[in-house]
């Protein structure tokens, strides 16, 4: 089986085994652990921040952000699509008690957007949840956000005494694909969360950037959580080694995507564009799950609902995967 | 000054003073409050319910409806300018901790809408929140929502193991515009909310209706909230005289606001409907508070803001009141 | 039937009912019912307070004062019988989510107590809540706290950036007790609830009170509750008559209280004590409830649990029902 | 430094290395990880349950425990110093917004103490939290709970509609005393935590057991958290072999201790006992940190505060060490 469902489900390297087995540990709950520590300072350092946080998964990375620029009963503004809304099940309203109002077009809200909901909610409105936390993510379900309307919009919330986080599970796709620094990216957030999994390849855990003070309670919340853990340097080992030496390949798995989408949009009845690496293919109308279980039945797993697939490049793919994966799915494509 | 701001603003009659002054009350957190039964066993026989329970405002009626329907972490669907998504701070998420999914067109959501969302919230999912309660408004922004409607999504709802509540904050206007019982209107819901105040002109209070174990629940909510009240019998006296004597008075609501709309509507630059006992103005581009800040100043108090403006008619506002305000907006429109 | 069960159960009298009837009112959620803001602003001036807020119960002032000076996660410093730990259902998790700490012995904690805490919570250590709020309540069932152990405690909990509560549902009793005036019991709190309904014998409400900027606070906690009530004029006019007219007639309670203390103690198997407005009974080792049920078929109502009765005074009580309530009593001991 | 602050601060062995650096690994947040799995599986049948959960650590294990058996505003009773309550944060008024409710004294309640604080919840009191919880600890703090009281008290709890927790973070402790199955420890309760470092000493986690739809809750719950980890096989492969390979040396442990304690309890000063893997020192009044700094300038690091000092026995501890340590403490006991 191809498994392009998503670049979750990578297996680690030989390298990156051999790291791990050989980490040197200590109790981190104590703060002991040196292996954990390099990996925040060297995160910290990418993304131009003053410190870092090493969390069990992206999920927990962005929760964090939320929890530590927040309060009960605060509004948080975000893409109805983003990861926060729709793929943490309700944690925000469980874990941080916030509600989320959406925009639903583009991958950053547009300037009349924010001044409408900005207008309504002016402290002194009882009726209304006060804004304090505008989200974006970037890469965004694969396409990258110019680093211009990111400015535009966190200049906006920052005038109006709003907080940024920025979903950067992909940040390290968007900086290859924009060809900058990671740091670049993360300009103009409060905080940041990055993923050593996905397209990086490690076996387990993201990271939470902000300034100190923002991630020493970030650091309590950790706790809170229960996600404290002893020896963790052993898995920490494992995203640093990605960290060190998966960041240059990620162009790789963009030019695949590109090579995947050209093959698939020739197909009757399919039609493909890829964004980073992921390739978003357009089914006829409802028919998603029936191509998804047909790929299947031809070896290549993917996910989509609606009329939308999505495929998803990563670390264990090779020119001969996408090659082959091409094939078996024009296979499938013609019994449909 | 002419108030049209809204149905709340209604000051009490003389005759429903005497029955507060008159009523006879008991300890009701103990149960012993004679009044607040008798109003809390006439309103759920109105309602075609097996029990109500009285609470200090429309909102904590809400808020109660969706703690008694939800745990920690569940999905709410509602329009996303609903009352409980947009009016009651950030209330939902802080009570019941229940993340918000939204439609925003229509006055219930579409088939396809409902479909797409439960597809993608299958049980066993653990990236989403589970879906578990179906929110309506009727009237909605003035708005009726049509019994066939509301039948048509709460028996989705219902079938799909979710629950339903119907905002009723103006239910009584429904009821008389569509010319039915207050019950038919409330069919199909797991809990009701309905208002003394607002239509009926009575100073405090809202109800909760339901079947006898959620409203069970809801007064333990209620007391949680700290809502309990000791001799809140004089304020139900008022409510009780409200709902006894002032349903039938709603109708000339209606009638006065399609009136003062027709009214409106002739004026150069603004175009007025009624829909109940609202009428909705539309003024040139974003030039609403414009508009306010006029009105205000020739004694007519209205809310607005973007593009329109909302006008309420209510207990306090007489045939006379009507034909004055129309001639004070009138002069204060010709001078924008 | 005398009813002794608490000081909640009194009834308006004549010029309470008139006062609430000729009330001036206004819509209090636009903040313009001028009875509320009256009543707002003697509670304040009595208590030595910038501001004070109207709420429909203790239990909500109470809860809106942990909500204001805590965030998610914090400690609260709490007798074990305080109301906030037992009477309150789970409302101070739910609301505020906070944790208590517990004290279990005299009215205020001791300084070895505070020490201990305190030490074992200092910042940074990860595996504490973070105590944020000292808690007390004066009277105490019944019993008054000395000024200068409030004194102590409060100023602990200032140098250690820790803030105050007052539950002063009874604070009128204290007063009286003490022979002070009511601010002298409010110093060194951040916050006091006071009760209108409980000595002063208004049906509906309680107030919380404080610096302008924390009741801003809680005033919009209270919106969030859903206890923002509309023409609330009503029933805070009894509480403005109750607070004007019936601070006096406290030490009447008292007075009562030390008689048919004296005459229980008599009675053979039953030891009782006055504290301010309630007497104390103490039965033979677990009969509290057997009690209680021949005092009711006597015609006379108390609550009671394990080996302990609570006889409570109050505004409806006079000194004819003081000597009737006693022979009953008398009676009902004899038979058991 | 002989480390003998916890049983947490192990490091892996080589053995536990490889098995980790061999690992067979999938996404466990698609449930697609054999380690995980087989770990899981292994442990629940240790334990005789249906099913385990594997999270990143105790504190998550207790807490997800809480957030299955609970619903908002329950009240939950536990010891004092039981884990749940002193050292992990607030979370469970964060996560799961229950109420504490605990006793002081022994390592279980009473019968009077639970008749006492059922009597005073029945339901139908709405000023009381539902208690839905009893939590129990085995050990705590190195005490064994007597397998009897364990059955007298969720005998109790199940018979009156309470569900039953135990934390079983050293439960192999417990059953390797007791010298019984660990199942039997866990006999009793709907859910069980247990954890894989401390006594068996493997780098991360815990896991939560019980029933098949409990877990599934508990693994819902764990998303939530942001604690689905990907390629979690890697760290499972430490704890799984720990668990095969590290319980028949907990004994060693409790025989270290009691060698420890016999020493200590010699010097002038000093008391000290065994329970399992521990040894509590009493020092003389107040001094407990001082002698903590005394023993780490020669050498052995401990945890302790007022007048108690706690040494843990585990994995990396020697009998060479326990002779050295000693020693070491013998001097730095001489010089106090």
């Amino acid at each position: 089986m191809i498994d392009l469902r998503s670049d979750t489900v990578t297996r680690p390297t030989q390298a990156m085994r051999r790291a791990m087995a050989e980490a040197e540990v200590g109790d981190d709950v104590f703060g002991e652990d040196p292996t954990v520590r390099e990996l925040e300072e060297e995160t910290a350092a990418l993304l131009g921040a003053q410190a870092a946080l090493y969390v069990p998964s992206g999920h927990m990375a962005n929760q964090l952000g939320l929890y530590v620029s927040t309060r009960s009963g605060d509004e948080v503004w975000a893409h109805e699509h983003h990861h926060l809304i729709g793929d943490e099940q309700g944690a925000s309203a469980v874990l941080s008690r916030v509600q989320p109002r959406c925009f639903s077009e583009g991958v950053v809200p547009s300037d009349a957007q924010l001044e409408s909901w900005f207008a309504g909610a002016r402290q002194g409105n009882v009726h209304r949840a006060e804004p304090s936390l505008l989200w974006l993510e970037n890469t965004f379900t694969g396409r990258v956000v110019p680093l211009a309307e990111q400015r535009r919009v966190t200049g906006f919330a920052h005038r109006n005494g709003m907080r940024t986080h920025l979903d950067g599970a992909r940040l390290w796709n968007a900086a290859a694909a924009l060809d900058v620094a990671p740091a670049r990216v993360a300009e103009g957030f409060d905080t940041v969360s990055v993923c050593f999994s996905k397209g990086l390849g490690a076996p387990v855990g993201s990271a939470l950037a902000g300034d100190a003070d923002t991630v020493l309670r970030a650091r309590r919340g950790r706790k809170l959580l229960g996600a404290g853990m002893r020896q963790a340097g052993i898995i920490a080992a494992g995203a640093l080694h990605a960290l060190r030496h998966h960041r240059e390949r990620i162009v790789a798995d963009h030019e695949r995507a590109e090579l995947l989408a050209a093959r698939i949009d020739e197909l009757p009845g399919l039609s493909a564009a890829a964004a980073t690496n992921m390739v978003l293919v357009d089914t006829p109308a409802g028919r998603a799950a029936e191509y998804v279980d047909a790929f299947a039945d031809h070896g290549v797993a993917a996910l989509g609902d609606g009329s939308r697939i999505r495929l998803v490049l990563h670390l264990d793919i090779t020119d001969g995967d996408v090659a082959e994966a091409a094939q078996r799915i024009s296979k499938a494509a013609a019994q449909l």
